[in-house]
């Protein structure tokens, strides 16, 4: 799963820095963690780590961006396949909520820390999360559009979906009932409900 | 806002450390912050703060204490209340959204700093949790038995319906568009729909 994740970050002392940076921000948060402390969950010197990112904010601009880099590509795919808005509404929910699932530990410090990036990095960011908005709206519109959904406030609703399914990384536990699929299709089942699919749409 | 959150905290000088506690964490984090700077921001010694709270740790259950009492309250005045099941679970998310809204400074630091309370306050914090999703459960358990529901899994339901609603927390703005008490409303009408309950019975 780590390595899926970060498979692009390469060289690979540059993504074992990134994983050892969430795994210290997850438990200690961005502020109370130095350097020192990532580069040594790294099995890396200080000096080592500075080859790679010049400053701890930059480590977390570069986790932050890379989580919602892969969460907005799978909103892409989905709003690009095949099928009626439903579908696409469907794999896009079971998709997202997967994602924040499987990755809660990264998907946690990209949320909770928004607030610690530094002013151009916090844009470029804000500007992955409209993108992400967007995306979701798209899918919305176009099942408003073609009669299948029912919504009358899409912007609100999309917000909500997109809320809905992030909060799954701060309860979701590996130790837990139910596997990341499982909440994923449960969750397509509620946000469907959400946006007013009627019943035998849902399965078309 | 702040004074009738921690009205039930007296004296004063506990009272003032506690906002100044939640400010602290929400800024910089659980363990980045130190009984010091808490004690400073609220204008008083770091001894005056011992005299009030043995340590961060239980500064820290302090607020998570008061913060999971008033919200489990809240569901608790909605289930009691009188009216049909759809009423009851609309007051209890426009209820519980409004808090999550009015109250995201100390919503965040209670949801994301669990995991720095000692181990018997954790405890206590968890059997808070498991009555506040016992009371929203027992409300869409009512509407299922009276027919008014529709809900193939209250459990999984219940979990996303408080998810949902806590995340407001997390993204709400006191600049944007929406009040508490309209983002509420909306989402009211949002969790009607995902119990599965029929346009006009929404309205009863």
């Amino acid at each position: 799963m780590g390595s899926e994740e970060w498979a692009e970050v390469t060289p690979d002392a540059a993504r074992r820095l990134l994983t050892a940076g969430v795994q210290a921000f997850a438990e200690r948060g961005y502020h109370a963690t130095t350097t020192r402390d990532i580069a040594g969950r790294a099995g890396m010197s200080p000096a080592a780590l500075y080859i790679h990112y010049r400053t701890k904010e930059e480590l977390l601009y570069r986790i932050s961006s890379v989580g919602h880099r892969l969460a907005l590509e799978l909103l892409r795919r989905a709003r690009d396949s095949a099928g009626t808005p439903a579908q696409r509404l469907a794999r896009a929910v079971r998709d997202f909520v997967r994602w924040h699932a499987e990755h809660h530990t990264t998907a946690r410090v990209v949320q909770y820390e928004l607030g610690a990036l530094g002013e151009d990095h916090h844009a470029e960011i804000m500007e992955l999360r409209r993108a992400t908005d967007a995306t979701l709206r798209s899918i919305l519109e176009a099942g408003v559009a073609e009669g299948q959904f029912s919504v009358p406030d899409v912007r609100g609703t999309t917000v909500a979906v997109l809320s809905l399914c992030v909060d799954v990384a701060r309860w979701f536990r590996e130790d837990g009932k139910r596997t990341p699929e499982e909440i994923g299709e449960f969750y397509a089942e509620l946000v469907l409900r959400m946006a007013g699919c009627a019943e035998q749409q849902r399965k078309r």
